[in-house]
């Protein structure tokens, strides 16, 4: 391969950050910064990440990346991007920089206004201030809408109460609590003369500089997890914890100073519905979600590497003798069985790293552009979707192919120094956290139903049964990451039931275009019908239907990646880069529709020889 | 449910030596026993380990169990079945014990003759002489019968001179070797009069009393695996070791006195092939298969069962409020999602066991029963193919049902405690030892091809290949679990083509044949079409097969499942047992047509109306 080919695959590949992605890669390439090669003992993992999480914050390079520069949106591209190649080094690391920069930083900058901005964010950019994202709770896990915590205000002292109300009412499971976090942004009802005004995010401190828990302060160890081991969770509760006013992260909801003449307060905020707001508080935090899922990438396309190197140096069995007694080895990349293990994930991989690419681009221009993040709802609320639609896609390819590797690895796989146990442990949980996926499809599908009706409101089941039951679903599918090369290469297709529309690109870009349409369209015929019965109970229904909402929801990802694939694919001038990712994209679109060919089949969008020689050419 | 209903239930799964799973049940239910809920440092686990192996060896009703009595083939069900039940315990546990007991003692008992079994089996039983399989090479892994390690004999001294060539003939993962093993049972080639005849099994001693290493050998420790932590698996390689003649197993290959005349020895076997006598070695050894299957079917049902308790009991979100204000928790096992991700797997765990119930008693009948393991060579074949079938379908089973098990649970499931992290990080590699399952599925395939044709020589690859192409495969497939009550259903069953086919438990019985047949039918005439090329590189055919081998040997082992499955829940005599049973057999039979309608719909065996149906039957 030329050097300008290689130039151009990593342009291709690396995207608009690929500064950032060299300077991690020169960096942090030491075995200082990777994941032991050893497991560590819990204390020791926890010990040496928070030594790596403050040794990051100090390195001057880092600045750029993490910047959250108050008043500024900082280079969020690059921070990004950042996140993401911290999923080549270790995970712990990247969780422990996500739960401290993205996730406490983010509510503190998201959520906050100047005055947090000024006293907080360069603390915390510097390390100095650790911190905790505390939402979940033991009972509430998904549902955070209904969390129980309360922040109650109290007009007489003008502090708020952060209080524990049950035991289900326990944060669970938040990272730095353990041992690190000095500060948690607590998200609680707040509660303003008797009224809740819904989830707020409230700042609590809750450790004291010797380390002990504040008073009125309980702080549990979540110990030993599946892998995470530099991760330290843990459990916090609150009882009657009084805090200034001052502390409520207040930017989409205000509690007035108290009237000295009537001695009493009252709660502002710019928008009226209680859940509407908590999910443009929640909008802000997309984030997080953006890097889960780009980290997650990182640490397949690492497994990946190793299994494929694996493959292309091992023999296994000789290639029968033909006589001349000198039957040679067979290289394992030579058996079609482990090419199908290893290089349809990697078609995958490319996917979603190039959509992930297109994702961040999107993320950047969207909050530097505007300033606002919520300045066009609908925007927002897509640019949610997308970014909740690569979280799933990202976690769910990398929990499976990471298994796959270890497998194609045989014994040698099983050993720790080789990494796989680390990778796919740690990976493991990203299927939950940040969204668990299957609650997110739900999410995604939502969108995809409500598309033309851009409403918060849709965000609520019945309102969304509701919806689908009065509106003949009429598609036509918003192009994400397509750009004018995928405008071109569709209109220019064949028509969807010429024999050759798989073979050509914009035929492949119709076909998933499609599919997507469809598998909507049906799902609100099937909430229409179901929903049609007054008594029918919302829960059944979407019960009922939940099956294909997750088949909506994966069509809908699908598209996605094609899409961003092909825009970038047939985009690169260097021809031989070109053919190479062409080629990575046909394997692309002929393993999707064969791991679907059911669906394809069941609504005659191909035939059964068709079907054939997809696998055919799957081969 | 009644008592009796209850009762038929646990006789109907729990099989012929239901009375060793009782006592399983019983003596080793304390947490003395069980995976300790948070992990301990592997040394420890070693310690703890090899302490459970010696505490169980003297318990008085384990002996039942274990008994390799010189001379009488002892309770091969009950020693099977006490495997299978170790898997609830302890992975580690399993290992060691399978390690001592089926693969160390197995080799003495199987390849050994009478003196050996005199000499060592007591010992073994006891703990006394604890000792290791060493069969896998670093080199070789999968491709056993080419093993590089020599074993010369010397007719000088009457000696066997051990000897490891290369590197890559180190044997490797060795479990039993890093620490406690002081007699390994060494595959090697054995070489007599300069003549190799092929891989012999070797008795050599390589650790002391004291627990160094015996002079010439030489040991090493894998160290951190990503499970089964109480393992000490090691490596092995041996610098000209010399043993007495007596030391070689000799069961099937046996080398005679010197000649004091001529000062010459001769080797001798029954079994002209060296092939064909060492695939006769590893038929003995089909046992190990057996428990490995189960015992990773067991954790898999214990993980089951986790998940399952854990979704009757957690609420997530709220039915929308109806108006009232009382909107009431949803029960995660409400959502048809929920359902899904546990009660599919659910379904094959019920037929996997049974399947297995039925492979442990066949294995039970024929070697008990015959004395002779080899009697029918044929029979014998076909029970390693069925062990093989189920080793894959058991294990494959496990690996995604515990992970699936684990994101179920979401974050409680990601806490070591809660059990998913050891049970999957200890199975995950029974996917890959006791032979690696694309390997076995494989060998699966090449028994369907050559099923009646009852030479040893078609294990090898180019003699397959070469019946394929001379024979136009006739199948009629053999039911394997299925007895009276199988062959009366599918003698009553409608027409493949009549509408309730898929709703009869014989029309399903015979789907699934058809299935099977198709395949197998189709892969020998692809076979014979590619190969009909005189210069075909038989590993190019082979590669360009493989993929379909592997979906032969699948439609094999669905259709056994099916068989076992459907004998046990139509027989059972309590009425709400068996339409329990049998509503579990019917969600097993609509979720695996489902997960291979690509397969049925492109060979025109279900119409799409059909195909969607069966979706709908499965929610
Ligand atoms: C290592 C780790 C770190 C974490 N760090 C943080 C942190 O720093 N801060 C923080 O606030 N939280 C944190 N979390 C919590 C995490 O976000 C939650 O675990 C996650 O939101 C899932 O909630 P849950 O565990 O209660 O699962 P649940 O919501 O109870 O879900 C359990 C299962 O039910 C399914 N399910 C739930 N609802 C539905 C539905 N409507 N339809 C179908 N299926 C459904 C899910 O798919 C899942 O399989 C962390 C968790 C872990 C494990
Ligand atoms: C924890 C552990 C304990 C063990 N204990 C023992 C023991 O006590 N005694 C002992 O002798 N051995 C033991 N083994 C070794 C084990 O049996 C081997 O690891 C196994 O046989 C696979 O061999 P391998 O690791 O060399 O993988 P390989 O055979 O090199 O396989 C690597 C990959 O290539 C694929 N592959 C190989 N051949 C083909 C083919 N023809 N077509 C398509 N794909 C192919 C496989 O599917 C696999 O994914 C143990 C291994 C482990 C990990």
């Amino acid at each position: 391969m030329s050097h300008s080919t290689m130039a151009e695959l990593r342009r291709a590949l690396d995207g608009r950050w690929a500064e950032v992605r060299d300077t991690v890669r020169t960096e942090l390439a030491t075995s200082e910064w990777a994941t032991p090669t050893e497991p560590l003992p819990i204390t020791d993992y926890r010990e040496r990440t928070t030594g790596q999480l403050l040794r990051l914050m100090h390195l001057p390079w880092t600045k750029a990346g993490f910047s959250d520069e108050p008043g500024t949106p900082g280079d969020i591209g690059a921070s990004l991007t950042m996140f993401e190649m911290l999923g080549h080094v270790d995970l712990s690391l990247f969780v422990k920089v996500g739960v401290q920069v993205g996730l406490f930083g983010g509510a503190v900058a998201g959520l906050g206004t100047q005055r947090h901005h000024d006293e907080y964010l360069e603390k915390i950019a510097a390390g100095e201030l650790l911190g905790c994202f505390a939402m979940t709770e033991v009972g509430g896990g998904s549902d955070v809408a209904n969390l129980e915590t309360t922040a109650t205000y109290d007009s007489d002292t003008d502090e708020i109460v952060v209080h524990t109300p049950s035991p289900s009412a326990v944060k669970d499971y938040i990272g730095n609590a353990a041992k690190d976090g000095t500060m948690a942004a607590v998200f609680a009802q707040l509660i303003v003369d008797g009224t809740s005004h819904g989830v707020h995010c409230v700042l609590v401190p809750v450790r004291a500089a010797d380390g002990t828990a504040m008073p009125g302060v309980t702080i549990g160890d979540c110990g030993a997890k599946i892998g995470l081991p530099g991760v330290d969770n843990g459990e916090l509760s609150f009882d009657q914890v009084r805090v200034p006013r001052d502390n409520l992260l207040d930017r989409f909801g205000q509690i007035t100073a108290p009237d000295p003449a009537k001695g009493t307060s009252a709660y502002t905020s710019g928008i009226e519905s209680d859940s509407r707001r908590f999910f443009s508080m929640l909008g802000t935090l997309v984030r997080g979600r953006v890097s889960v899922g780009g980290s997650a990438g990182a640490a397949t396309r690492n497994a990946l590497t190793l299994a494929i190197r694996y493959a292309t140096r091992r023999d296994q069995f000789s290639r029968p003798d033909l006589g001349d007694g000198l039957g040679s080895g067979i290289r394992l990349l030579e058996y079609s069985t482990h090419r199908r293990r290893l290089l349809i994930p990697l078609a995958r991989s490319y996917a979603l790293a190039l959509a992930t690419n297109a994702l961040v681009a999107d993320v950047h221009d969207k909050q530097v552009g505007s300033g606002e993040a919520d300045a066009d709802e609908t925007a927002v609320r897509r640019l949610e979707e997308r970014a909740a639609s690569l979280k799933v896609a990202n976690t769910d390819h990398a929990s499976r192919t990471i298994q796959a590797c270890r497998e194609a690895c045989g014994g040698a796989g099983y050993m720790w120094e080789n990494r796989f146990g680390a990778l796919r442990s740690d990976v493991d949980v990203f299927t939950t956290f940040e969204g668990d996926n299957t609650v997110l499809l739900q999410l995604v599908a939502k969108g995809l139903l409500t598309q033309y009706k851009d409403a918060f409101e849709s965000f609520d089941t019945r309102a969304m049964i509701g919806f689908a039951a009065r509106n003949v679903f009429e598609s036509a599918v918003e192009r994400a990451f397509g750009g004018s090369i995928v405008q071109r290469l569709i209109a220019g297709a064949p028509g969807r039931d010429a024999d050759n529309a798989l073979e050509d690109r914009g035929g492949q870009l119709a076909i998933f275009e499609d599919r997507e349409e469809h598998t909507v369209a049906t799902l609100a015929a099937r909430m229409r019908s179901r929903s049609s019965d007054e008594d029918a109970d919302p829960a059944e229904v979407l019960s009922a239907v939940q099956p294909h909402m997750l088949a909506a929801a994966w069509a809908h990802i699908d598209r996605l990646l094609l899409e961003a694939f092909a825009e970038v694919a047939e985009g690169c001038e260097d021809e031989e880069a070109r053919t190479l990712l062409c080629t990575v994209c046909d394997l692309f679109v002929y393993s999707t529709v064969e791991a679907n060919a059911a669906w394809f089949l069941e609504h005659g969008r191909i035939s059964a020889a068709q079907s054939k020689a997809v696998s055919a050419r799957v081969d």
